[in-house]
Formats: structure tokens, sequence, C-alpha cells
């Protein structure tokens, strides 16, 4: 089996061109198989490019455990580079289908490259009760109490529960994400964003994952990040979020919440399965 | 730049022929680049086939940190399948220059290809002072007190400092290893091995790297603690060893320790670099 290894922003994927289907019905056993990283390629997650009737390709995410991801802000840029590098599709921009609905990506070509790639994140609900139980308005800038500390949150549903905590990087240990997730706050848990506001353009996050701990970067973190940040007036509309992993820069639009990163290609190999 | 991924019983490590030293001098670079596990390839290490004078083929290995390795009995087993599939050295057994002296390595093949290798890992040195200065006489199941547990210790050196504890696996957290290694029992800590008999002939071992913490296998830890078994009478001279990351077989013999493992190639693959 031929694969590319690739990563954006520091979240890395193994992808697989299986527009033949060879691995239909497989996507699991691969998955596992090929995400270890001391026996295999290793990889958050393999992307299985397939063929599309209502869009111009078709995107399947398969998480490291097996399970299947309906869509991945840092995987679909991934993605998009890819099919475009890789010639499979000539369009920019182009639509990619997903389990969560038809993407648009818009490439910033250089070399005939893809090397940026922007995509629509849609948008975010900040009906309360979409995170929490324990709340009747809006979760914005809101003072608890976890674990002995006070935070004061805001918290909303984008893609999945996620909740942010403005102040110094330095005044919190990532692990904290760890019982803000927990706490009896949250119905299904929640993502952490610990932010630090550099200016009106530019701000830091370190995302505690649900279920994953610590990670470089989460695409949908930083879009909830950045739109707390303008619902609290700290930053305006077009904003850098450096992560970890890289940077990120989001727009907020009428039309959805844009994200552009990067994509980069590691190494090209050949497995047998 | 080609390279091949290899895997000894869970430590990896990317392969590659610099009989040209196109390398020379950019060693620590190249493992830092390397072995980033989510921006590049990923591995434990880098193993670089240079030419010999002294011996069949000359092995040098840079750590994931970019520090230089004298030896590492995992990486040993892939690179001599390597250069074995690879047609770079068509003698078995063969000998491996490296920084700790030349190596002999007993290939077994199959299919032409190698599948199992086995390394002489040099003799144990059993002189306490090796270890510790606490003790006069040789450290066997030796009553200790650390951080409030009683362990009864057996320790010396055998290629790193290594201390075993017999017991139940399940009676051991693997992080008390830290304890240990930390203890000033110890002049330089200490690689900590927590070991289960099976029978005459089987034990399981984890084992606590100092400064790299639990690991999938240790090669000199799996020499140690089959040592330590057969000196307190545990296991005979014939010892096969399961470890979190796959089977090694220990044979105590009069030239010195025989460990046989497997190795395996993952992939293969081409990078920018």
């Amino acid at each position: 089996m031929n694969f590319t290894k690739m990563t954006g922003t520091g979240n890395d994927f193994v992808v697989i061109d299986d527009r033949e289907n060879n691995y239909l019905g497989k996507e699991k056993e691969i998955a596992l198989k090929l995400c270890d990283r001391h026996f295999s390629i290793g990889g958050d997650g393999v992307l299985l490019v397939r063929k599309s009737e209502k869009a111009d390709t078709k995107m399947v995410i398969i998480n490291s455990d097996g399970s299947r991801a309906s869509m991945c802000g840092n995987g679909i840029r991934c993605f998009a580079k890819y099919v475009w590098d890789e010639k499979i599709v000539l369009t920019n921009p182009m639509t990619i289908e997903t389990d969560d609905g038809i993407k648009k990506a818009d490439l910033k070509v250089e070399d005939g490259k893809a090397k940026y790639v922007t995509i629509n994140m849609g948008k975010p609900s900040l009906e309360p009760s979409t995170v929490s139980e324990k709340f009747d308005e809006k979760i914005l800038d809101k003072k608890v109490n976890i674990k002995n500390k006070e935070y004061a949150i805001t918290s909303f549903h984008m893609g999945v529960p996620h909740t942010m905590v403005f102040g110094k990087l330095d005044d919190y240990k990532i692990e904290e994400g760890k019982g803000i997730e927990k706490s009896d706050i949250f119905k299904a848990g929640t993502n952490v964003n610990f932010c630090e506001v550099v200016n009106k353009n530019k701000i830091l996050v370190k995302t505690w994952e649900r279920g994953a701990g610590a990670t470089l970067a989460c695409g949908t973190g930083s879009c909830a990040s950045v739109i707390a940040s303008n619902l609290l007036g700290y930053t305006g509309k077009e904003v850098e979020v450096v992560v970890p992993g890289g940077n990120i820069f989001i727009e907020i639009k009428e039309e959805g919440i844009l994200m552009r990163g990067p994509a980069n290609t590691c190494f090209r190999g050949e497995i047998d399965v």
C-alpha cells in the first residue's frame, strides 16, 4: 500500500488514495494498524480519499482508535492539499463531502502545490443547553468554582462543546483542563481552551481535548477561542491563533467561521498490509 | 532521502544507508528532525549504516534527542536485519562496529530475510560499586525502603545500572520505578525492571528506563532480569522474557549473554530533508 504522511499544525494523518474502495469495510482495521506509532506508520488518524457523487471528492476520517470521525479541521486541510497536489481534484476552491456535510476548501497555491487551506467551519451555537444544563443564559465569562479554583468560563458548541478560559497561559497548567472537562457543569464534557490575548488580532491558545488530553492544535478550538474573544470584546473578527503546533488564522464571517492554516506533506512511503 | 522504518519489540528506528557519509557531522540535526512523531517520521532513534575498517559494517545510533548512544540491544537487531535484507552485508554471522566495540550478530533467516537476530550482549559486572556506594557486597535480594515501601532489590551493571524487583507485576505500578531510579541508594540512577517468574524458563518484565520512563522493551534490562533470576535460583540459563513490546530470548553463556529477538521492517519511505 502506498501512503502519504501529512500534518496540519501537528495533528498528523496517514492519507490513502482509496478511490477504488479497496479498503471499504476494512477502515477500522487499517486505522488501528497504520496509526500505531511504534510498530507502524503512526498518526492521529487515517484519511481515505473516496469518490463522491455530490462533491469534487469525499473524505473519510478514521481516528487512531478505529472510530469514525465526522469531521476534523486539521485533517481536512491535509486532505485538500493531498487531492490537489496529487491532481485528483483540479478545481480550486473545491468541495469535499464529509460525514458532517459538504465542506468548501479554498487553497493558496505556491509553485503548483497547496500551501494554506481555508475551510468554512460553520457556525457556533451559543445556546447554553447545547453544553450545560446549569445555565439559563449564554455562558459568557461566568465565574465557576472547579476543584477549589475559580475560573471565568465562556462555553458553547462549535462542532463539539468548547469552554474558553482567558488569562495568562502561565497561570494555568494544561492538566487543569481535565478537571473542567469532567466537571458536572457540562453534560457531555467539554474541550477546554486556555487563551491569552496578545493584541486585537492575535491570541495564544492551548487546548485540552475531551478524551484526548493536551494536543498540539485543535481546529474547532481555535475557532471557538476567537469567537469567544470577539464576543468578550478582546479581539476583532480576523485573528491569528498561536497554538503549540503552529499558527491558524480565523475570520468571523456572516457565512461562517473561516479557518486558514498550513498543511504539510511529511513523507511518502510504502507498507505491507 | 530514502529511509526504512524498523522496530525491535516496540523500540523503533529510522534506518538510513549513509555509507557515502552524506550526513557526517549532521547526525544530531538529522535525528532531531526525523524522530519527531508529529511533524516527521517519528522514532526512538536513527541508525546510520557506515563503512567500517574493522568489521563487516558500522552502526551509528543517534537518540531522538540528538545525543549519540554507544549501543542499543533492540536497535542493533534492526540494524543487522537491514544490512542483511538490503544485501549490504553478505555474511552470517556478521560483525558490527559500534561505539561500544565490535558486536557479533547471528541471524535466523527465512525466505532470504532476517527474522530473528542473536547478539552477544557481553557480561554483567556484579561489583556493587558500579551501581551504588551503599553496599559492601553483591546487591542480591537486599531489602531497602524507598518512599515508605519495602523492596527486595538486585542491582548490578549490565551496560547500564539495572535494578530488579521480583514479585507479581500487578503488585507494582511502573511509575514506582521513578522513585527507585532517583533513590540516593544509586550513585547515577538505575533502570528498574519489575519481574514476575512464570516458570523455570519464562519471566515477565516491565522496565522503567532511567531518564526515559516506561518502555515497551529494554534489551539490557531483559538480560539483567534473566541474570538476576538465575542468580536467585528462580530460572535456568535459557529464559524467554515477555515484555510489553514482544518476546526476547536470553541465554547465559560462558562467552557472554546472548539475546535473541525479532526485528521487523515497518515501512519504507522517502522524505525531503
